[in-house]
Formats: structure tokens, sequence, C-alpha cells
């Protein structure tokens, strides 16, 4: 019976582990959601309630590692509970970076609210939007266990990259045009850059859970290729 | 006698763990150095190399993870040698993807050796030694337990944020004077922007340091500043 119950107890810590990072990932995408709000919306009040949010997710960071050190220190786990917990640790680093990037998001939108908009947001709430789903689906292929899953957020990176390029481009063209622009531009580009930031994290995320169900490292199997 | 052994073999693994960690942070160095040193003398062959050197920095992750995970799954480390594997699990993250960012940087100096010099890089170059002291000073920290070196990288990464700025801002003079620059002053940015984030990497292991050290994160305990 006391067996049982140190089983039944060590369960309800990985899974407590486990909705943790799932209450994190849901946090950090209403903050990729919010931030992007305040841009479009030009809700600069919204903007700082993002930017104070970001102080409950590097809590939640801590409340995550120590939860972990506690498990690998008290139940000593052995194989995959360790790949998932060593994994778990690495997670919630990306979260808390993707919280700084919705921070500085805010922070631009903050500036640039001050200002007469450049022009109609259209391209970077697409960008939002796929790098939020990107970071629900890296996190939903932990907790599951899906590598198709993961496997997809690999691939989906390239459409957010694509976009990044896209209207980094088309930024450009406004400089060019008006130099009076310029500050709004950057700044413009600074979230693109941003959001493709908040991607790559969700994207790195994937990689290690597949790296984790798999064993083999897909970022690492392939040879290099110096002009890609 | 028995135990006595055990002791020395499990001391002789956290070293292990340790000298590796060097090891991957010195190979890192060069990456950096070689990257800056294929763009300013324009030498493609050079930036081959370090793309292909990559992989090895790949392979020496995974050698780094799977010591980890062994010395967690046999030894059940306690207290400060668990904090010590913790960390170096999440260091290894940071400095796998500095390795990254290199392989962008001589992937863009390949490009840009095809074409006419913009200018004389003098800025790009400062940037990456500032940014790999950085990564250096960080693992020092972090092997020896020295906080004030950590706090000091923390503080040499708004040097490397400003000269990023400068950078940009006149990438952007050269952009709007000559429309014909402008690929090249792009990707001379995007250079910039990868030696920033190498920067932003050896500052966040120092603040993990810190926070091993000090028991506090000092990313976490000042309040929000929405404005900054």
């Amino acid at each position: 019976m006391e067996k049982e119950h140190i089983f039944k107890q060590y369960d309800a810590e990985l899974n407590d582990i486990r909705s943790k990072l799932l209450e994190m990932g849901g946090r950090v995408e209403k903050m990729i959601a919010d931030a992007m709000k305040a841009l479009v919306e030009r809700d600069s009040d919204l903007a700082r309630r993002t930017i104070a949010i970001d102080h409950e997710i590097n809590h939640l960071e801590m409340e995550i590692d120590e939860k972990c050190l506690q498990v690998l220190a008290l139940r000593q786990p052995a194989a995959r509970d360790l790949r998932f917990i060593t994994l778990a640790l690495k997670i919630v680093t990306d979260l808390e970076r993707i919280g700084d990037q919705c921070t500085s998001v805010a922070k631009r939108a903050i500036e640039l609210n001050d200002e007469p908009p450049l022009k109609p947001y259209i391209d970077l709430p697409r960008m939002a939007t796929c790098a939020s789903v990107m970071v629900k689906e890296s996190l939903d292929a932990f907790v599951r266990g899906d590598a198709d899953l993961a496997i997809k957020v690999c691939r989906d990176d390239q459409f957010v990259d694509d976009l990044n390029e896209q209207i980094q481009r088309e930024l450009l063209t406004f400089m060019i045009e008006d130099p009076s622009s310029i500050s709004r531009a950057i700044k413009l580009n600074y979230i693109s850059k941003c959001l493709e930031r908040i991607a790559d994290h969700a994207t790195n995320v994937a990689e290690m859970v597949i790296f984790m169900l798999k064993g083999k490292d897909i970022r690492h199997t392939a040879p290099p290729t110096p002009l890609s």
C-alpha cells in the first residue's frame, strides 16, 4: 500500500509539471495575441498589461524549474521520466524567452501608438497567429509525445520566415520612398523579428521533442549545407 | 574503499561534464572568430569550414546532454550538484544556438564575398569580439561559480546592443543614399543581429549562473518596467 501511495504521488508530481508547462504555454500564447492586439488596435493600456504579465511568466519558469529539481532529487526518475523532466527544464527556458519577445513587441507597440499609423497591419498579425499556433503545437507534441505534430511545427517555421522576409522587403520600400517613415518602419521591422524569434523558439522545442521521442536529433543528422 | 572509489568516479564524471562544456565553449568562440574573419578577409573557404564545424558543436551538445542524463540517472545527485547538472543541460542549448548563429553569419559572409565590399568592417568585428568574450566569461562564471563575473557579462550586453543599433542606423543611411547597396546592407544588418543574439545567449547563461549561485533570478526580481 505504502509503495502504491508513493507511485501515485510521483505520478501526480509529473502531471503537475505537465499541467504547469501547459499553463505557462497558454499564458505565453495570450501574451502573443495581446501584444499584437495592442499594436493593431492601438491599445497602449493592453500593451502595458501585457508587459506586466511577463512577471508571472518568469515566476512560472522558476516554479517549474524548482518542481523539476525536486522530482530529480527525491524520486530519482529513470529512462523516459528522466528525459521528460530534463526536457521540461529546457522547454521552460524557451517559453520564458518567448515571454521576453512579447514584452519587446508590446514596448514597440506603445511607441508606435504615439505616432500616425504607417499602414494597416495584415502580415504581422498573420505571423503572430502562426507563431502562437506553433508554440501551442510544440507543447502539445511534448505532453502527448506526438512526433508527427512536432515535425509539422518545424515545417511551419518556414512560413513564418518567409512572412518575415516579405515584411522586411515591404518596409524597406516605405523607408526608401519616405524617409519620414524610417523610425516607424524600423520598429515594425523589430516586431517582425521578435515574432520570427518566437517561431524559432517553438521550432527549437519541437526539435527537442523529436529528439526525445526518436532518440535522434533531426537538426544534427543532416550533413552541413554550406549554401542553403 | 569501494565507497571512496565511487565518490572519485562521480567527481570525475562531474569534471568531465565541466571540461566538455568548456571545450564546447572554446569551439564556439573559434566559430565566432572564424565567421567574422571569413567576412573581413573575404575568405569564403574559411566560411565553409566554419559551417562544417557546426556539426561538431551539435555532437558535443548531444554528448553533454547524455552525460548529464547518465549522472542524473545513476548518481542521484543532490543540492549543488543537481543544480550544476540541470544548469549544464540548459547552457549546452544556448551554446548550440550560438553555433547556429555563427553558421548564419558564415553563410551571409559567403554571399557578401561574391559582391564588391560595401565598406570596411570595423564595428562588426568589435561586436564579435565582445560577444565572444561574453560567451567565454559566462562559462567561466559557471564553472568557477563566480557571480561577479556573471554580473559583468550581463552589463556588457548593453555595449553589444548599442553597437548593433549604431550599425543598423549606419546601414540605413547607406541604403537611403544608394539603393544598389540595399541587398548587401540587409545581409550586414542580419550579421549584426546574429552577433547581438550571440551576446543575448551569453547573457542568458550569465543570468542563470547568478540564479544558481544566489538563488534568485536577477531578471525576475525587478518590477516590470513598461517603458524602459
